[in-house]
C-alpha cells in the first residue's frame, strides 16, 4: 500500500496530541508558530529511539509512539519544566499504515495525558529511527539543574527502577517470569511513565534532579559530579518492585534497580533541612520516591552495605559508544 | 577506537556554533534552558537527513553536517524567522573520530555564519540518520505563511534550482561535466546555502513563502494550494544557471530546475502593487531572485511554454512515500 508523505501526515499526525490556543500555527506549513508566556525559561529536548537499540525490532508500534514522547517528557520532568509542543522525526522503512495507527496511539494517548500538542514534524524512508523535540518552559530561574547538589544532600528516587530493564529481558526471552509479574515488568519497559507532575513540584525543594534513563547508580553519579562532588547510595534502601523480586530473586532485582537502565524515574536530591517539608508536601506514599543515600564530598559512585562496605557495580549503566 | 558518549558530547559538540546570551542553560543537562525575546513568536522545525536517502552513503561528513543544519535554516527563513538554538539526533554506526570532526566542522561553520547555538542533542548508535530541531523567533504576526498568496500575486524564487539536483547526479556518477561545471553543481547539492537573510527582508513584501526542497513546481503547488488558489510557471522564466546548462543543456536544466529537489531556495509571491517596492528595496540582482509566474484562481500547478500552451512535468518532485 502506498500512501503520499502529505497524506500520511495527514491522516495520522495532524490531530495527534491536544490543540492548544499557545499554537498560532501547527502541522502544514515550513516551521511551526508557538506563543511562549511571559516570564518563562523555554525549555528543550531531543531525544532519539533507534530499533534494535533502545526497543526490540519487533516491538508494538503503541509502545514506540508511547516511549518516544515519554523520553523527552522524562528529561522535561527533571528540569521541572511543563511539556507543551512536540515536533516528531519519523524515518521508516515503508509507510505500512496499521503500524502508522497503532505509533499515533500510542503517542497522541501520552500527548493528551501532558496537555502536549504535536506541532511539526517530518516523516522520511528509511531504517525505524524516531526523534522527538519537545518544548515546554518553566518560570524563570526556577528550573532544576543537575548541578544544584552540595555535599550531604539526602538523595532520593521515585518509582521502582529496574523494572524496565528486567521488561526489556522478558521482551527479548532472556527472561521468565509468573504471567502476572512479567505483564507487569512489560509493561513499565513498553509504556514507562515520566513524573511531570513530581518534578514540576520537586522544584521547591529539590537541590538537583537528572532524570533515570542509563541507570540509577549511573545517573545519580552523574548528578553528583555535575554538582562539584560524589554520592553514596544505601544498597538495602534501593526500591524494588515485587514483581522485579518474584522474577529474579533479591540480590539481582537490587543489581538490575541499580544498573538496569530505560527507567524514567527521577533521581535527585534534597537539603537535609528541607526533606521534612518534602515529605509533608509529597508524600512518599502518595507521590512513590524514596531516600536512597545522600551526596558526600569524595568524588565517584558507591554503593554501601549494611556494614559500610563498599560494594562493586561495574556494570554502572548503558553508554552508547564506550567500551 | 572507542569513546564514550559523554567524551563524544564534549569533545566534537560542546563548541557548536557561537555563544549566545540568551542561552541559559546548553549541552549537558536534561533539556536546554533558553530567554525568548519579549514580543515575537517562537518558531520551531524539525528535519531528518537519512544514509543512501537525502545523501549518497559515501557523502563528505563536512556536508553531512553542513545540510543537516541548512534545511532547517531553509525552513525558517521560508517564515521570515531569525534562527537562534538548534538541537541535534546523530544516530550513527560507530564513533568514528575524524568522520565526527568533519561532521562538525562542517555544522558549526554554517552555525557561525548565523549565529546558532547547539543547546542539546542525543548521540546513539544505529544506521546514519541525523535530525536537526532549530528554534528561532519572529516579530509577532510578521511571520511568511504558505497560505497568504492570492490570485494575481507575481511568483519569484531565489537562486538557480536544479543545480543541487544535478550536483547529486554527478556525486552519483549518473552525469558528467567540466570540471568548473562539476565543482560548482556540486557544492550546490553538497553546502546549500539557506536564503536567511533574504527570508527576512521579505516579510514586508511577500504574501505567501515556501522553501524549495521537493522541487520547483512542487513547491509552488503546495504554496498555492495552501493559499486556496493554483499557479503558473513561465517556462522561459525559470532561471538556470551557466554552470547547468553546460552540464545538460537547456531543456534538461529547465525540467531540473522545476522538478529537481534539495535546491533550499525561497519561493514567494507578492502583490503586482508591492513589486516595484521590492525591487527597489532588495535588487534582484544583488539578492538573486526572479519573477516566474504568478498565482491564479484555478487551482493546480501548471508550466506555461511562450505560446502559453501547457507543458507536462508528471515527475513533480520529489515524495518519500508515493509511488
Amino acid at each position: 500500500m502506498s500512501i503520499s508523505e502529505f497524506a500520511l501526515i495527514e491522516r495520522y499526525f495532524r490531530h495527534c496530541g491536544v490543540k492548544r490556543g499557545d499554537v498560532r500555527l501547527g502541522i502544514g506549513d515550513d516551521a511551526a508558530l508557538l506563543e511562549t508566556p511571559p516570564d518563562v525559561e523555554l525549555v528543550a529536548a531531543i531525544d532519539t529511539l533507534v530499533a534494535g537499540v533502545h526497543f526490540p525490532a519487533g516491538s508494538p508500534a503503541a509502545s514506540i509512539g508511547h516511549r518516544a514522547l515519554a523520553v523527552n517528557l522524562s528529561d522535561l520532568a527533571a528540569m521541572g519544566a511543563r511539556p507543551a509542543w512536540a515536533l516528531l522525526a519519523l524515518t521508516m522503512p515503508t509507510a505500512d499504515e496499521p503500524w502508522l495507527g497503532e505509533f499515533a496511539s500510542g503517542f497522541t494517548a501520552l500527548a493528551r495525558a501532558h496537555q502536549v500538542a504535536l506541532v511539526g514534524g517530518d516523516t522520511t524512508s528509511g531504517p525505524l529511527c524516531v526523534s522527538v523535540q519537545l518544548l515546554g518552559h518553566v518560570s524563570r530561574s526556577t528550573a532544576m539543574l543537575r548541578s544544584g547538589g552540595k555535599p550531604g544532600d539526602v538523595l532520593f528516587v521515585s518509582g521502582t527502577p529496574g523494572d524496565a530493564a528486567a521488561g526489556l529481558a522478558l521482551e527479548q526471552q532472556q527472561l521468565t517470569a509468573t504471567s502476572e509479574a512479567a505483564a507487569r515488568l512489560r509493561d513499565r519497559f513498553l509504556f514507562p511513565t515520566p513524573r511531570v507532575a513530581l518534578g514540576e513540584r520537586l522544584r521547591q525543594f529539590a537541590t538537583a534532579c537528572i532524570d533515570v534513563s542509563d541507570g540509577l547508580l549511573a545517573d545519580a553519579g552523574k548528578l553528583a559530579h555535575a554538582s562539584g562532588c560524589g554520592v553514596e547510595v544505601q544498597y538495602s534502601d534501593v526500591p524494588v518492585s515485587e514483581a522485579l523480586v518474584s522474577a529474579v530473586g533479591n540480590a539481582k532485582a537490587r543489581e538490575l534497580a541499580l544498573t538496569g537502565g530505560e527507567d524514567y524515574e527521577l533521581c535527585f536530591c534534597v537539603h537535609p533541612d528541607n526533606v521534612g517539608k518534602l515529605r509533608q508536601a509529597l508524600p512518599p506514599e502518595q507521590w512513590g520516591y524514596r531516600s536512597i543515600g545522600a551526596l558526600r564530598e569524595a568524588p565517584g559512585a558507591v554503593v554501601l552495605a549494611a556494614d559500610a562496605s563498599v560494594m562493586d557495580f561495574s556494570h554502572s549503566g548503558f553508554d552508547h559508544f564506550g567500551s
